[in-house]
């Protein structure tokens, strides 16, 4: 059990059950349909984590992609929270290969109130002592998280990268183009 | 950040957002009805790790629920790879306090084939070096584990515990009562 990536490899399909029309992307993708792709039905991640957004330039829902086989868009397509039926875009996190990966969630918009420091997986906040279903702001120090709006790792996905927005989120506009709430109630790592 | 966890507490309501009937539970629920719940469509875990149920007496599918707020059924229902519209039945999850979780993935059913040993959280088997999309059987030592059919803790989840079934899931009809697959590609732990 170790970490086996050495660079970025994902598979995509326009039919279910990878069939049909295929296409191996090792980097960034704005927009599959470049690729005379409709859209895309089913995946596979050979290697590292990316993340997908709903549109094309990285725009819409987002959601990350690990390692492993994801037959249908609700396979990828995050909690039935919301119901994405495409994925139009995608690129690698680069920077989930820090084997350190520290955050700080503050109560309030602008990095004010009570503070909370994170380098772990937390599938409860409330869990783990932060007394609010919200999250007002947030700073990236190393590495990658994702973001839930609900426990157990469900809901709204929000992608925090060290090396995007400088690792700076300062409320909840900044989470991702479609966030219009700063509820998030789990948050854990993203690694390779 | 610890765990404040002294006892175990879920309080669920007949409309979403917390509002209608409510009722608190303290211990295991096997039929909701019986409560004069027709459905509970919003909850709200205070205490404790909790597995709900589709179906009475702990039937159907199955999703673990953690410390938080959970506003609709679509928050507690796990991944839209399937449409839970219900929690009928819901209980402590008592083993998850376990301050260590060990656990045995076998490829095979019966404890045979390649084995694992996991003691931390893996969104992705295959990025851990499990070289397959599924797991035969497997034996909880200690604590408790959530798997779920897809990489980043999405799709069906199959709650697995060291105090029941002695621990031993031998293979994949003992996984849940709904299995249909041994489809498994992420697994982590479950604390309170």
């Amino acid at each position: 059990i170790s970490n086996t990536c050495q660079f970025f490899s994902i598979i995509v399909y326009d039919e279910e059950c990878f069939q049909g029309r295929h296409h191996e992307f090792t980097s960034e993708c704005c927009n599959v349909m470049e690729f005379g792709f409709e859209t895309v039905r089913s995946l596979r991640v050979e290697s590292g984590a990316w993340v997908g957004y709903e549109h094309g330039n990285y725009q819409g829902h987002q959601f990350v992609l690990e390692r492993g086989e994801y037959p249908q868009c609700d396979a990828f397509g995050g909690s039935n929270a919301y119901h994405i039926e495409r994925m139009t875009s995608f690129r690698p996190i680069s920077c989930a290969n820090h084997r350190e990966c520290r955050m700080t969630i503050y109560e309030r918009e602008n990095y004010l109130g009570r503070k909370g420091e994170l380098s772990d997986d937390y599938p409860s906040l409330q869990a783990m002592g932060w007394c609010n279903n919200e999250v007002g702001s947030m700073r990236v120090q190393s590495g990658a998280f994702v973001c839930y709006q609900f426990p157990g790792y469900r809901g709204y996905q929000y992608i925090m990268e060290c090396d995007r927005h400088c690792g700076e989120y300062k409320n909840f506009k900044e989470f991702g183009s479609h966030c219009q709430t700063p509820q998030i109630q789990s948050i854990r790592r993203i690694q390779q």
